[in-house]
């Protein structure tokens, strides 16, 4: 079924930033969207913050003639904001929604109403069997006291084995979306380390847009630019990656991003900038039909893989802490409203506590009082279920780190010739010395 | 890499009702059931509900010489209660958490608390990839009023795509535990169709156990053997699935399940009979090293999964269509408390609406008032937010499955000789005319 000419794929990525009613210009600039997505004649355009389902009807009407395959991905309170467009069909579609990913009392960011997830479709294109993942991974809101950086490891590490499970039977690997996370980010080396999954803004043969590939700039009016000070006016965490198959080789031919507001206008089409790469599919000769077997990586890069997954379960270890911590806490509040409330109805109930005859029983301060020990034994023991769930999900993330760690020593083991002695010894000596970094 | 003689693997599967100071006996079960997997030597010994992770350690311990590979699932509040014990190394892990799983005000069902989930440990038997599931689905309590169906029916198909999407590069697919669910039941069915598993109670040379497979029966001391009475006596409810590849044919040999009390004891390991099922492996003499690539059942199959995917897609829409109900009760009972606090307040703020000094004001009851509305607001505010997230969930089913079905008709297109054209219109007729079926 496969043809053997080259296949070109050209795939859109965009955080589009479509919160109703907080957004500036939203409905302004789904229309402007509609409009590029319309005038490019892309194959797929993965787009997240679609927050609003209405926003994706409205895409969906507008884009139906050029991309006739669509698909909304529902997940959390608000949604996970994914969509995808495509001008083939979508055979398949499946989701995955991250284990953590904020808290719902940080009503403020967001990120917890909002479900994230990856969502995964699968196409046929000219016989390939091509296998695209969409996501969204939590915001990261002050870089230098990231409290939300176990979540986003979570992410990263949950993100990665899905694809990783997911892909063994597809010709071409495609990832697009808004990782939140630098290039040299422990969940992005990750990510990129244990897929192969290649960049294609270090791949692509030509690249046009902002200075160093950034997708969210100082320029752009809709971003705070003071955070974005310290990285020389922009940062570039929003990615197309991609990988071949013994099936097909993948190169990226072009990649290129928006710069600032659509022209013509004052605004942008978002608070990010869209990310456009170019692909050429080129079966390769051997075309036997096998897929890689193997899980995981290329044997060479086996020891940087190990220090990657060691840094990240320290970093799974922080968290835990931090969330055992906060349970604690949690717990020991709940006991303390418990213990008062006991007290109240004591003193309510038992004459000996009981004021003299000569005052009278102050009702109302009681039952305020009252109600209160009762509000905080409620939110301390939602909390407690809440934090018991995140440490839950940390250990079982950790529990798979330490399973991928022994499996990537035993492959070591297997590969000695390929690697510096030197190197591996450092690699897995680290892994038993991984100390718990102390909040401060 | 592959052997080309044949390999037998002894599979166990239990549902061991390890709820600390709960279940009866727990303690003295996990010493036996310790004792029994010690010695039947086995491959591999999935097991559910074992709820407490100092259960788990206390098997790792107990079977650390017999199976030295062991991994435990971790989800939700209390955990997934999933563990497997494995004489082989194992690989890696990866979880799936169902996106719905009851509710938490259902404190004494307590399913929402265990974070229900399927688990996937990759494991390499004499160079085969087998790849194994274990799962534990949400309990059915009431089989003629059964609140949880769609519940279910979701679990099953997020369960169906888990082992559909991750297991493209399996030599062997097995998967064990306590589906909840009757051999005919829809989610069966669903799992079943879409994946090709093969049941191993239909398919065992040799059966030997409980009359017709049962696996939860009414001699068993630990349950309530009066809702077992209309299906004879037990149900099958666990399962051992399995399937092979186009590199291995895999043949069940055996089938035993345990009978009631442990031989020479007054009660069972569980209020579950233990499954025990042994495979056959015997490499195909093709060999070719190649996957089945195309996702999916066989073609002559197709018309029944479409009418399957359709009665699920029924029982999802039920589901949406009461948890959109629900929803809206909550919010409409937070608007009424609402508009009550407001008139209070407004009862203490205006003098319009002020007792006469002749009466003093009621402040006791006036807080309480207060109180009540409040907590009303604030537990109808959480309700909403949940059921919000339930309808999400579910509406996101309901597309997959739409998906689903207009990718089953297209393949149909594709092979209309292999199917009886009434047969193939009846199904894709049905697939428009789904109607909700009212609640009663």
């Amino acid at each position: 079924m496969t043809t053997s000419a080259p296949i070109r794929l050209r795939v859109f990525s965009l955080n589009c930033w479509g919160i109703r009613y907080l957004s500036k210009n939203c409905r302004e600039r789904f229309v402007l969207i509609g409009d590029l997505l319309n005038q490019e004649q892309l194959d797929l355009a993965l787009l997240q913050e679609v927050w609003c389902e209405k926003d994706f009807l409205f895409l969906k009407k507008k884009l139906g003639s050029v991309y006739p395959f669509s698909h909304y991905f529902k997940s959390g309170f608000i949604g996970s904001g994914l969509a995808v467009f495509s001008r083939h069909r979508i055979h398949d579609a499946f989701l995955y929604r991250y284990s953590l990913n904020g808290y719902p009392y940080m009503a403020q960011h967001g990120d917890w109403f909002g479900g994230k997830a990856v969502g995964k479709v699968l196409l046929n294109i000219s016989g390939l069997n091509v296998h695209v993942f969409v996501t969204h991974l939590h915001a990261e809101y002050c870089r230098e006291k990231d409290s939300y950086l176990p979540h986003r490891v979570v992410q990263a590490w949950e993100l990665h084995q899905f694809i990783r499970h997911t892909s063994a039977g597809a010709d071409v690997v495609i990832l697009g979306g808004d990782l939140n996370m630098h290039p040299d980010d422990l969940g992005t080396r990750l990510l990129r380390n244990y897929t192969g999954l290649l960049d294609s803004f270090s791949e692509a043969a030509n690249f046009e847009g902002c200075e160093e590939g950034f997708t969210h700039i100082s320029e752009n009016p809709f971003t705070h630019s003071d955070g974005l000070v310290p990285f020389g006016g922009g940062v570039r965490i929003d990615y197309i990656l991609f990988k071949g198959s013994g099936e097909v080789d993948v190169s990226c031919e072009s990649l290129c991003t928006t710069k600032g507001p659509v022209p013509g206008l004052p605004f942008p089409y978002s608070d990010h900038e869209a990310l456009t790469a170019e692909f050429l599919f080129t079966p390769t000769k051997k075309g036997n039909g096998c897929k890689e077997r193997e899980f995981g990586c290329i044997p060479d890069k086996l020891p940087e893989l190990v220090n990657t997954v060691n840094e990240a379960r320290t970093e799974v270890k922080v968290g835990l802490h931090c969330s055992e911590r906060m349970r604690h806490t949690a717990a020991r509040t709940g006991i303390m409203g418990l213990v008062l409330l006991v007290l109240e109805l004591a003193i309510a109930a038992v004459p000996l506590f009981a004021l003299g005859a000569e005052q009278p029983f102050p009702k109302a301060s009681f039952y305020l009082l009252g109600a209160l020990c009762f509000a905080v034994l409620l939110s301390t023991l939602m909390l407690y279920v809440f934090y018991s769930m995140e440490v839950k999900a940390l250990q079982g993330t950790e529990d798979q780190m330490r399973l991928a760690l022994s499996s990537l020593q035993e492959r070591i083991k297997e590969y000695p010739k390929a690697l510096s002695s030197d190197h591996l010894r450092n690699s897995l000596d680290s892994k038993d010395s991984v100390h718990l970094k102390q909040d401060s």
